[in-house]
C-alpha cells in the first residue's frame, strides 16, 4: 500500500516552513487542520482543482507541517502541531493568530 | 530626490510577509537588521550581486518589513520591528529565534 513520506522536523529549515505557509490556499488548509484535528483532502479542497490541491498537500508534507495517512480511499490529514511547535516555537501561534 | 515607497502595515497580508521572509538571503538581511538597527545596502550584501540584492530589498520593502532611506549615496535600511510586531504579534520573534 502506498504511504507518504514525512520528514523529520529537524531537517526542515525555517525558510522552508515559511515558504509552505506563504500561500493563501496552503495557509487556509493549515488553519482548517488546526481547528479540525483530522480532515480528508476532499473536505479541505474548497472546490479547488484536485491537481492543484495535490501540489499544495505535497508542499505542506515536505515542509513537515502536515501528515497524511491513507484510510481506504480517503487521505486523512493532520497538522503536525506539537512537532512544529517544538521545532519553531511560536511560529504557528503567530501565523494562525493573524486575521486577514 | 528619489524616495522609496513603504506600505502601511495594515495593507500587508500574513502570506505576503511570510513569502518575503521565506528566502535565505532576505531572512539573513532581516536577522542582521534586527541586530544592527540601521545598515547600508552595501553592508548587508555579503558580496552578493547588486541586482539580486536590489530585488531582495524591493521584496522586503513591499512586504512592509524594511524601511530604506537615502542618505547621500547610501541607502540606509531599518527593520520596521515595532510596526511588524504590532501587525503580526510574535512572528518576528518566532522566525528570528530559530537557529538553522
Amino acid at each position: 500500500m502506498r504511504t507518504y513520506q514525512h520528514p523529520d522536523l529537524s531537517t526542515v529549515t525555517i525558510e522552508h516552513a515559511l515558504h509552505a505557509l506563504s500561500d493563501p490556499v496552503r495557509l487556509d488548509i493549515v488553519r482548517q487542520l488546526d481547528r479540525e484535528v483530522e480532515a480528508s483532502c476532499a473536505a479541505l479542497d474548497g472546490g479547488r482543482p484536485k491537481s492543484s490541491m495535490s501540489h499544495h498537500f505535497r508542499v505542506l508534507r515536505a515542509a513537515g507541517l502536515v501528515h497524511t495517512r491513507i484510510a481506504g480511499v480517503q487521505h486523512m490529514n493532520t497538522l503536525r502541531r506539537d512537532e512544529v511547535d517544538k521545532r519553531f516555537p511560536g511560529l504557528l501561534d503567530a501565523v494562525l493568530g493573524v486575521k486577514g
